[in-house]
């Protein structure tokens, strides 16, 4: 049996038996933890479980890298908390370890490295300066060092409650160092804290907790604060300084010394019970294997057949890139009292509530359950759900509050044990309640003018980026407002909902006709602008140009082609999108860019207009020109996974419109796809005469009948489902009717 | 020589040397802490130094006294935290220790009581139950307790991390438990801390650590979780349950154990420190006697001669109270890191604006400027000065911005070390910037009427105490816009000012023309309304009715006397306000309140129609009848010092318009009061003639000339001042004409 065979037989064989169903696949292979980790992508390198509290990882160069690590240069030693993929300034970075040899000394200690390895849970590496070999892994909260020191010498071991990321000091949004903590209470343990904020989403300060154990008795001890070395002194009580410790070991035989850190956002005391709970023994490898199984449990959702290796690799990284965050908090929230779940690091939602959600909704409905009531629970306590959250302070909200819109994907998808009730009355809030002093914080900066005028002047910052998300979300509100039987809200929303069009000015560019265009409080357009003109923060469209947020209606698709003038036209202004798309001299792209949100669901708006065959090759001209399984393979941050959920859909050849129950199809990149559901349940895609060159579907079978149209419905799959797709090297008429739905 | 000239002597005698000025005099003799734990002044008792961060008294009832004490019943405890003198739900009362004998048991273990003392920095009780005799004293951040048991009886002490109070439960105004932790670090120390959210101002989590010494190793312990007793168990990490410990200790010859209790809002390392550095060994009386120093030192800046015995208890422990609160928590800044002072616990500025503020920054300026110098900022870290603040956490808003008076205030008085520059910026954020999602949090709710109809609609809670506060509060920016140059700023919110006017309506009650009444977006009046209604949160009116609150127009009263109908209309309306004044039967007063803030200055308006005999009546009235030197010698709340300050001022005869560099004049209850400013100066009043007949001014030499009016400016006493009363029994022509400067 070849390999290949193998595989399909394992997957796809005759009715498989619970307890093989059970058997852990060794999936983890295919995952590349380095993709991403070059040409902007911004993702963790490091060891890490699943939505794991420590993500513990070498901090390099500068400690001016978003995500603490860099190809090259020094390593300054590995921390337990970071972020991934994310764009801004740094978060995190907190209770760092560095292991040397010789002199002790706190600063200036980085080092060269070589044989760097990761894989999920792990990761190794040496270090050059000191001849050391340090290997990493993890639980969900403790971090497991094992570093081996050369032969016959003494190793340091230090232990910085001060550090933590800069990234982003020159334009504010660096953190700022508040306090930090540190106790050595044996010659084995060590207790301590480090308090810090700010950081891209500007928020308040958080504590990060530890305990640490040393597998062997420390020789020598001392510790630091300001800068000052004090020997042999075991206590440095937060005054406001950087504190730390070092240790001395003597030599031994392995010369290898093991650290277990329990990290906890709660305090000390549940640092330690993290570890006792998490961890028994020194055994690294078995640590490991487990963090390995929990990764094999999460990738072996979704399983393939055919397709080319990279492919594979591009899709099991993608999977392990989207569950790296948000956090899984639960038991570790220090601002209330709850049985609900808490989830932290959103990071932020205006990019997961696309494809990074909806992915889990599929394979791993419990865990974006779980997200959805801490969202609401958030809600409770604090006031308003998150767009973005870390280091438990809502902010910034990017465009919109589109957790309105993950909420009514799991709604429309029927996700039970939510209470939506609740989620409804927090949509409301979003959408009715300014949210005032800070408006980059929560809810909806500028809603006074968007529920007055129809729009948001530019009186306020990111108008236009506000006004077409506020407008997506209102169909998130009217969708719910519709389940619940709300129907003025529902008729309010679903009016609110078409604001988008109060921007759109008829003027043209390069053929195409109809922008939207800034307005201000008095009606009159902004003269001083052109569809090109990109923006930040400050400006009428958030991380976008006009071409690009024109195009950016995902309620209501037919409603954007008819105001482009029908589909002719509209196809010829994607076309003009795409084949225009370029880097231009400030180094942003014009027209189509690829590694940003709003136009993550372009590609495949030639479905609405009946030509997926179009929506298809586009995605395979993206995926070739952009990315691949390298280091560079993602084209820009990858924003806690959204890129690479983004991946996994259009290489799994569906892709889900997020919320609502419509999923668009394209084509897959594998013949065959099994989908892991709830209960035992598979979704299967089959292409039949798959191949290189046959990438245009013939035609295809939904659960048995014959479909004639580009797209299906969450309710054909949740309960189980099977697509067959007949692959071939031309074009086809198929699914030229029926176009998805549209609000 | 009698008692009331040696007092005389020692105050007032021939040039002081700077020897005899630094002896501390002992005037905490004559405080009564008990004054206003009755009759709702709910006053803190127990053992703090002035603007101590512990508070340290017991806890009474059923852990629902607002202030943790309650005259009669249990004592639980004694806890570390408390506020002074609020209403509403209540704060703290954390990290709570109970002596107790016979079989260990930590719950219902409240003790009746007797042979209970206070005095400033000083607490003692017998525990009825146990025959325990405690005494409690503190420094800064430590509780130091003496616990003398029965002779030859084996004395068990408690500690409860998991105890706050709950009073307001019923309401939504109660304290909520997040969590808790208590580790047991050798056989004289304990550490932990207690985490908790809520309270009046609905605040979130705040967490109070400590570390605590015995003086005596226990013999053996425990510790409970969750309401489970583990014997020998020595840490309950934090998992969300109330923790505690216990002790016993073997009897021995004096049966006496003392434990120092180092509290800490950063962490346990720094409740250590705090312990070490503020207190070294066992001697209770010295430590007692630091705390009474503590307090001479405030009270001995005003010094009197004459008067009753009474009136001086009555002054001397209005001062104690006046500066309980806020706390001065520099260098406990959990949140971020700086060098400047930070105070919490502003509960709240609505109320303390108007007469502790302006007493501090005659006798504490240094504390007044630091005080301010942490508004800012907590503005410059947390985006918005505070109204009220407690825990670390901004809210709730009373009425206005009230800040901005007491900026104003300190500007117009020339307290210097101040960034006036952006305080201003901080001004114009709460006038200006809508504070958005809880409207109760900070900043002005409900702005965008104000902004832009000139009043708060109808739309709004509290819109009349709103539109009457933010116009007193924007005549406090005007101030600072003329005083930095900002000559349009000044002239725009100069105009804001007379918003009061927009809400003025012409309608008749008891003979009163014109009354701030509740307007509609629309511009109609709110016909649902009458002048005596009271309203609270949710109602046009804050604690108030428009009786009451129409006469208040501090910055205005020339321009409130013209709306009135003129002098005559004027004193008549002043008459019906005070000679109607009487409690309803819902429990409300209508007309005028003597507890309720807005109406602090409306006594003292007989002045601004050239009365000042009546304004002076009116208040030995209000003094007669409301205020004694007993325990319910406070007529309601004293709203952290405010009704104490307020106290202060009417019986040293003068009254400040906050905001404004005026004092009103009108009549001592002492022949003699010296205030001592900084830089050794001295304010000096003298009463010739001084008598309880003679209770009117017939003329008044200021400075050395002779003053026809019943007001003078801070700068006439800033320097060293002396105003010299001639006092009669009948009525005189002094001062009939040039009123108090207005607007």
């Amino acid at each position: 049996m070849n390999r290949l065979l193998f595989f399909f037989a394992l997957f796809f064989g005759i009715s498989l038996s619970y307890a093989q169903r059970t058997t852990t696949l060794s999936l983890t292979k295919y995952v590349n933890p380095f993709i991403g980790t070059e040409n902007g992508g911004n993702v963790f390198l490091g060891a890490a479980v699943p939505f794991g509290m420590v993500k513990l990882g070498p901090d390099c160069g500068k400690n001016d890298n978003n995500s603490g690590y860099y190809k090259e240069g020094n390593i300054n030693g590995f921390s337990h908390t970071h972020v991934s993929g994310t764009g801004g300034g740094a978060k995190y970075g907190n209770i760092l370890l560095m292991p040397t040899t010789g002199k002790v000394q706190f600063e200036n200690i980085g080092s060269l490295r070589s044989n760097e390895i990761c894989a999920p849970g792990y990761y190794a590496v040496s270090l050059d300066r000191y001849k050391i070999k340090a290997a990493l892994t993890a639980t969900h909260s403790v971090g497991l060092h094992s570093y081996t020191f050369p032969a016959k010498t003494k190793g340091n071991i230090l232990v910085d409650a001060g550090h933590f990321l800069e990234f982003g000091k020159d334009w504010g949004e660096s953190q700022e160092f508040v306090g930090s903590e540190i106790n050595i209470v044996s010659d084995r343990e060590v207790s301590g804290y480090s308090r810090v904020r700010g950081g891209w989403n500007k928020g308040g300060a958080y504590t990060v907790y530890f305990h640490l154990i040393f597998d062997t008795p420390f020789d020598q001890c001392g510790t630091w604060s300001n800068g000052v070395l004090f020997d042999k002194i075991r206590t440095q009580p937060d005054v406001g300084n950087k504190t730390g410790a070092y240790f001395t070991f003597k030599p031994k035989p392995n010369n290898n010394i093991k650290v277990k850190v329990g990290i906890s956002f709660v305090s000390t005391g549940k640092a330690k019970l993290n570890v006792e709970k998490e961890t028994s023994g020194w055994d690294f490898n078995a640590v490991r294997k487990q963090a390995d199984d929990s990764w094999n449990k999460q990738l072996e959702k979704i399983k393939v057949a055919g397709g080319n290796e990279n492919h594979k690799t591009m899709l099991y990284s993608a999977l392990y890139h989207s569950m790296l965050m948000p956090t899984n908090k639960t038991g570790e929230n220090s601002l209330w009292k709850t049985n609900e779940p808490y989830y932290d690091d959103y990071y932020a939602i205006w990019d997961t509530y696309r494809t990074t959600h909806p992915l889990l909704t599929i394979i791993n409905p419990a865990v974006q359950r779980d997200m959805i009531r801490s969202m609401i629970d958030i809600y409770r306590f604090d006031g308003y759900m998150p767009d973005a959250r870390s280091g438990n302070v809502n902010g910034r909200t990017q465009g919109g509050s589109n957790c309105d819109i993950v909420i009514a994907d799991a709604f429309v998808k029927g996700l039970k044990g939510i209470d939506y009730a609740t989620a409804f009355k927090a949509m409301i809030k979003n959408a009715e309640v300014p949210p005032g002093g800070n408006e980059q914080k929560e809810g909806r900066g500028g809603i006074p003018d968007y529920n007055t005028l129809g729009y948001v002047s530019t009186d306020y910052e990111r108008a236009g980026t506000r006004t077409v998300e506020y407008a997506a979300c209102d169909y998130a509100i009217a969708t719910l407002a519709k389940g619940l039987g709300e129907n003025d809200l529902y008729e309010k929303y679903l009016k609110r909902s078409s604001n988008w069009k109060n921007l759109w000015r008829p003027v043209e560019s390069f053929g195409a006709k109809g922008f939207i265009w800034p307005k201000k409080k008095n009606g009159t357009w902004d003269e001083n602008f052109n569809t090109l003109q990109p923006g930040s923060w400050n400006d009428f469209f958030y991380e976008s140009q006009s071409w690009e947020l024109s195009l950016y209606v995902p309620h209501d698709p037919s409603g954007l082609i008819e105001m482009c003038g029908g589909a002719k036209a509209f196809e010829s202004r994607l076309d003009t999108f795409f084949e225009k798309s370029k880097t231009n001299d400030r180094g942003w792209m014009d027209f189509y860019n690829v590694n940003n949100e709003p136009g993550f669901m372009t590609p495949l708006l030639y479905n609405y207009i009946g030509k997926p065959e179009k929506s298809n090759e586009r995605i395979r001209q993206i995926l070739d020109k952009y990315f691949s399984a390298t280091r560079g393979g993602l084209p820009g941050n990858d924003d806690s996974g959204a890129m690479s959920s983004w991946l996994a859909f259009q290489l799994m050849g569906f892709y889900p419109v997020a919320g609502q129950d419509i999923y668009l199809i394209t084509a897959p990149q594998f013949s065959k796809i099994a989908v892991q559901l709830e209960k035992q349940k598979t979704f299967e895609i089959t292409a039949k005469n798959w191949s290189l060159k046959n990438i245009y579907v013939q035609s295809a079978i939904l659960n048995g009948r014959p479909i004639y149209q580009s797209w299906f419905r969450h309710a054909d799959i949740k309960d189980g489902g099977k697509l067959e797709l007949v692959m071939g090297e031309k074009k086809s008429a198929w699914a030229t009717g029926n176009p998805p739905p549209s609000m």
